[in-house]
């Protein structure tokens, strides 16, 4: 495998890994597919620099996950940014994140605090993201939700792709 | 959501972006889970600076993903980083980016060269890391090559855990 420029080389896993291999950008993502789309949402979820996230966002935008959009507020015009279908197809990364993170990563959260994706027809909880375990039903974006307890006692929704 | 260290956060998909949200880090676990073990192997294969590769080696090492041990080299005591269970199961994660990395990132090599995921024991391609959607079998690390043509091919069979 000879190095080559990953972000246009056949692998695609290496071009992923060029656009998605960043803390900040993974954070802001699992943020997006939830939901939030405004500056001040992300800088106050993720705790992160100001040039710091002006500089992913625009990258994202730049890379078809996150659209940039005005906004009225109080009759200034501002800019958000909207998840994509490209944005929301990381769904099933984030997911696998999370269920390796629940296994393998520093476990010194208590356990029933820990984030799970539920798939919401049945109720039950899932760790892949296309096929629920529990009715052997396909998985769609719609159907998925994803339990954060130390932010809601219910299963939050997706974001829809703009 | 509070600002908070992501390392330990109740969120398991923080927690695994703090290992994992690094280019360098998923590029050499995708040749670790193709059974590259060797400093000098990491190196030809991503063009990686010394002290870069270094540095994420010992984070791995330190995270559990790989271990560190020695092996003989013509009378010399090396050391090689033979990959662990923890970082054999980034296998899904790695699937879910090489997925999207498919549909979503910038498609300028040809098609028929990128990479794809092989259930070998129906020998057909599937885009979901836990069932087969060919033959409706779950999937296990065993069961699974990856078919890299511009290296080989042949799908190439996987690491094993150490």
């Amino acid at each position: 495998m000879p190095a080559v420029d990953i972000a246009t080389a056949p692998c695609t896993m290496g071009r992923a890994a060029a656009i998605l291999g960043d803390r900040w950008t993974l954070l802001i993502m699992r943020s997006a597919i939830l939901g939030r789309t405004r500056f001040e949402q992300f800088k106050t979820v993720l705790g992160i620099a100001d040039n710091i996230l002006s500089n992913r966002l625009a990258k994202l935008v730049a890379a078809g996950l996150l659209n940039r959009e005005p906004y009225q507020d109080g009759g200034r015009t501002r800019y958000h940014y909207p998840i994509t279908e490209a944005g929301l197809a990381l769904r099933p990364i984030m997911e696998a994140f999370a269920v390796w993170g629940h296994i393998y990563a520093d476990p010194s959260a208590p356990a029933t605090t820990l984030m799970s994706i539920v798939h919401t027809p049945c109720g039950q909880t899932t760790t892949n993201s296309a096929y629920c375990p529990t009715c052997k039903e396909p998985i769609t974006d719609g159907d998925v939700a994803w339990l954060m307890p130390w932010l809601s006692p219910d299963p939050m929704p997706l974001a829809t792709a703009h």
